[in-house]
């Protein structure tokens, strides 16, 4: 519009100079102003908020972050501020990741890295986030155009790509890597992988990663009949990984890729997927400003509001090399880690006040003896009601698959695989 | 912009009839050319999507209710489409009510009908929903546009008003009585109110209006250190209304009034929002599709990722009158209903083939032996743990209030109230 509007003005002043009647000249005049009028309102566009330097705990209507910042007076956190120092990578951008990235989008984080490889579709439309005039934009496209609209001060960086290729999956693990926006010596470039894919592959692979790469991370996921879903907390080596364990599910979840044929979805709902995400940015709020418990697995049963947790140690027969290796490590460092955290307990208990809100470094939850739905196994007999295991372990499961860059073409492996699932349920 | 171009067409027209030379003309028809083009380019606005006539469980991409009609198809709701007859209201379009409409919206509901007073400000962006160019506008003008780009099916009616002044309640009456959209010929208009409101005295509003109209409601509520909120169904005369027991807050929630004062503002959320609404349109579904279990009251703490659960029946000395008068017609039809409930139970039972989701028309939660966070109780002794009470016993409450419409004045007193309460708290 800018460009015609240009164009315009030039015509005019062109007109106008080859005019010799002063009423005349008079006349293009006000068009002129009119053309003038109209470009500084299409230069205008929607009003957005200028980016902040500080974020700022005073109470007036304009202050973005004020309600934000009142969680210190309240003496939830110690400091929210640090939200601007971290990073957050979100793999998988539909239902659960887009509102994810609003969440962590509104609540002012440092940095996002978003990935997906899909567009929008009407029929994404029953979740939240994204908008019909967004459809045939990728996911990615339309996510940053929203969220950097919400709050400018977040930095965003979108990938589109499937990182079940092998380049994606190199494009992927160096994004990881990046360390531009961290001071920090240690570890990768981002603090937090959040999972918020579709599909069991795509869980495998960013378990590689994280695993290759020592990266604390947390799984999400929503079953096909919509109705229950659940969050994980995998820290290499020191908890289970992906593969350490069948994946667990609320309820009578069925095998997520058996449903995915011809004329047929998965239902979906916008309040099962915006419940999984609160929980899933809760408890990434919770790790990354000390505050709370982090659960080290959740699961959401609809139906029935009810709400399985439970904790996975590793699997020292784990079929995946790069979790072995963490888990020797964590073994080495693991009597140095508990002294200090006892010393630190007796510093603490030593003081007359007592903090209300701990560090909580290794976010290590007590548990709860009155809480009988914690119980912490790795024994599938003994899961706390209400879970059940995805699919058979990991090890039988890789059996039947030939690679991971391979595996989404064997959906007659899968059938086979899902009668021997079938077979395990009905004991 | 469209008025600007209507009336340089005009000035163009003109031009070029007082002038005599052909390629000045021309070069007026050029400009008029390009005029034309800039307003068709206004005319059109970012493209949304058309109505719908029926909702399709068709799988395609441009089929915006493929994934939602797929509940069908995975036996979890009988008929999905019926969700278009139903009418909500939702009292409060702040972080919670602007999310559960939206929710409604992208799930097709009928119609929603939406209150609030208050204008968007940047302060409200640490939450879902409003955007940072709506700031200024009234909230129900704001969810409106918002609403209406997202699904043009849903018929939404705002109203601009205060509930809690004489006339804005005599206006939220009498739109919940109006019976235009609903076909059947008992109750209000409306199917369920939905209370997002985040004082006491709007929530004693809503209680009073649904205790007046036999409106069944659901309550929602977030704490003022944006980490703990709760939803609870309320029947009048079948479960305990908002006045029959001190109100219940999840774990140590401050009254929330104390804090509202000059340069103090309550902490928030888009997690523990996004949650609490996300399970508030939950059961708002469950209960009008008829499927699983309505919870009566369900908590959440998000420190410690706890959900309890309980349910309270109606007090028998409750202060509220028109809760009184439903209690004693709930008495009357009591015996039939459950002689009914029964017989449907028998019937069902002797059936060879037992439905999945049986029809639940009083929304009876069976009370599961192995849960021990569900207790039917009314007693203050018995309340399951993390939940406490928020403020004491209501008439004790209202002894202390002139009436509701002066009550927000009297800060003193209230100061004096919540001395007394912490002294209870204090045993």
């Amino acid at each position: 519009m800018e460009v015609e509007l240009k164009r315009m003005l030039t015509d005019l002043q062109n007109l106008k100079t080859s005019l010799s009647d002063p009423s005349h000249q008079a006349s293009i005049d006000q068009i002129r102003l009119c053309v003038e009028n109209l470009t500084s309102l299409a230069m205008a566009g929607p009003t957005r908020r200028t980016k902040v330097k500080d974020m700022s705990a005073e109470v007036v209507d304009s202050n973005p972050y004020s309600r934000l910042m009142a969680l210190q007076r309240m003496g939830i956190v110690d400091n929210y501020e640090r939200i601007r120092e971290f990073s957050v990578a979100i793999v998988g951008i539909g239902g659960v990741g887009s509102v994810a990235a609003e969440m962590l989008t509104r609540c002012g984080i440092g940095r996002l890295l978003l990935y997906d490889y899909d567009t929008v579709e009407l029929a994404n439309m029953n979740r939240l986030f994204f908008r019909p005039e967004q459809v045939g934009m990728t996911k990615t496209d339309a996510a940053v155009q929203t969220l950097s609209e919400i709050n400018p001060d977040v930095v965003l960086e979108s990938f589109t790509l499937n990182i079940t290729t092998v380049q994606g999956f190199e494009t992927f693990i160096a994004s990881l890597k990046n360390k531009s926006f961290r001071q920090e010596k240690e570890g990768t470039g981002v603090d937090l992988v959040l999972s918020c894919v579709d599909n069991y592959e795509a869980r495998m692979v960013v378990n590689q990663a994280c695993n290759e790469l020592n990266q604390t991370w947390m799984e999400s996921g929503v079953s096909e009949d919509a109705v229950s879903g659940h969050i994980q907390l995998l820290i290499p080596g020191e908890t289970a990984c992906f593969a350490c364990a069948p994946p667990l599910v609320v309820a009578s979840g069925v095998d997520e890729r058996t449903l995915k044929r011809d004329g047929v979805c998965a239902a979906s709902l916008p309040t099962t997927m915006g419940v999984v995400a609160g929980l899933l940015v809760q408890n990434t709020l919770k790790f990354l400003l000390k505050f709370g418990n982090v659960s080290p697995y959740l699961g959401y049963n609809a139906l029935k509001d009810f709400f399985p947790t439970m904790a996975m140690k590793p699997n020292p027969q784990c079929s995946n090399g790069a979790c072995l290796e963490r888990q020797k490590e964590y073994m080495l460092i693991k009597p140095a880690r508990d002294a200090a955290a006892k010393a630190k307990m007796e510093e603490e208990l030593s003081t007359i006040e007592i903090p209300i809100h701990a560090d909580n470094e290794w976010n290590i939850s007590v548990v709860d003896d009155c809480d009988a739905n914690i119980v912490n196994t790795q024994s599938s007999d003994a899961l706390p009601e209400g879970l059940v295991h995805e699919l058979p372990n990991a090890d039988v499961y890789e059996q039947q698959q030939p690679t991971t860059e391979e595996s989404i073409e064997n959906v007659d492996d899968l059938e086979d695989l899902k009668r021997k699932l079938e077979a395990l349920n009905a004991h």
